[in-house]
């Protein structure tokens, strides 16, 4: 396959750099092709502006949206966001990398999907009628690709967790996953998530590396999280909502848009006598799995 | 009440631009003092990095929140973010406007934060020990003060409900609200959200600012978000987690940090007969009359 890591963290003697480092070694272990787009190393400009619509008239109004669609049309993105859609194009896997800030991304990743996911590659792609609101959320210029994340948080992962004070990290999330990279068509993968970040000591590294290794080994075969097509008859349009009644009974908020997990867990993993259940649970249980892996290693 | 306007658009000339006027202007003539941080007038610098410490040794390892705890303590920030910090302990009132671009805020908003909200400033603030997880969610340096979002998204409304594909508005905003404005210590108004924001006609923006002046006469007494106090009993500590059986029956993912709504709904405001709800139906109920008070100056 072929790779993209883009990562966002300051300082490459961090906790991010090393797991940048494991991931690209183990890639490349498997024989993938790795392009890492380190954006302070490139000195990633974040903010859209008007620099980057070099062909817009100097007194012109600017609407991001319609510039973005003119200079995508014409070719005229600056070279720096030209470079980064090549890549992506080149990708059949993109990865990104972050420290989580906020419970968000750091500005200059959120920077990189202001600027590079373009009107017309990104978003705006296909038909917009009363009968099709475009392709998205499963369709678009990306699909057929895979995509993840791998996050470091500082917090306790039951922080994070259903109960936890935080919001559960995958709600947190979800913008990212299934509005940034499912949006333009990428299959999105279960995130790698580190947590208490800063008090990591070397025998949790190499435990947290380790299972860092089995996610890179498995990117081509992990399950997806099952999101729902916009276009494949779950949703009303022009309204865009879920059609009542085909989400899990207890599923609320974000996890509607999750389709039911029978149809998801790999053979083998789902466990005697189970019963119909959203895919949170699918994918809690897949990661569960993986954390079961890297705990293994540690052993 | 001496309000702060944290602006991040990049057109003066936007619907944004002209949002932020018909609000500052109503803000002023109810007497209030207004300041405005314009983030891209202002040439605001959005990645953290090492030039944000300027007294760390050439060599030494970037840590992000070693670094922000270290120069926050010894006053060793930029100017532009120490300035950005006078401000916040300036304003009794918090607004941050922006357009919602890719489901969060834009790049150049996201690392005004990601500058400004430094450690021992907004987060690692208090005691931090398994008795107490320091003054955060509900209290820290900005208790006692509101904050609240001007937002405007392209798509409809109806894409952003409970059911919508782009996932429920509350939910999308609440690592903002909750993460972002809450965890220092605002108390969090309701948002102020502008749907079709590309399709909005002369008419519509009438009754949209006529929507926005309405919110800004009501700062002061409007009902925040009743987010739970981290510190209040709720959560268990050091884990952090939702006590069991707090929550409303229906109520899961971010919700279930909401109090129940009863005793937060303002008399009357909460309708003959009403069953207690949670307060996402409060909150739902209190968005619904300020848009029909938006229709009425429409008719």
């Amino acid at each position: 396959m072929k790779v993209l890591v883009v990562f966002a963290h300051p300082e490459q003697r961090s906790l991010n750099g090393s797991l940048r480092d494991v991931a690209v070694r183990e890639l490349e272990a498997q024989g993938h092709d790795v392009q890492v787009s380190d954006l302070y190393a490139q000195g990633w400009t974040s903010a859209v502006g008007r620099a980057d619509f070099p062909t817009l008239p100097v007194d012109a109004r600017l609407a991001p949206a319609a510039a973005s669609k003119q200079a995508f049309e014409t070719g005229t993105l600056t070279p720096d966001v030209k470079g980064e859609i090549e890549k992506l194009l080149w990708a059949d896997m993109l990865i990104l990398q972050f420290p989580l800030w906020w419970f968000s991304m750091p500005a200059i990743l959120k920077g990189w999907v202001d600027r590079v996911f373009a009107y017309g590659f990104a978003y705006g792609v296909g038909e917009h009628s009363d009968k099709r609101w475009g392709d998205r959320y499963g369709q678009g210029k990306l699909a057929g690709r895979r995509a993840m994340l791998i996050v470091t948080a500082g917090g306790w992962q039951e922080h994070y967790s259903a109960r936890g004070i935080n919001g559960p990290i995958d709600d947190l999330l979800f913008p990212i996953h299934h509005g940034i990279l499912y949006y333009p068509g990428y299959e999105v993968l279960p995130p790698f998530v580190v947590y208490k970040a800063d008090k990591l000591d070397e025998a949790g590294f190499e435990a947290t590396a380790e299972r860092l290794r089995e996610r890179m080994r498995t990117l081509a075969t992990a399950s997806p999280i099952p999101y729902r097509r916009q276009n494949g008859g779950d949703y009303l349009i022009p309204s865009m909502q879920l059609r009542v009644g085909l989400e899990a009974s207890e599923a609320s908020g974000f996890a509607i848009h999750l389709a039911r997990a029978e149809a998801n867990i790999p053979p083998g993993e789902s466990g005697a006598g189970s019963s119909p259940t959203d895919v949170r649970a699918a994918t809690a249980r897949v990661q569960g799995l993986s954390r079961q892996a890297g705990r293994r290693a540690r052993d």
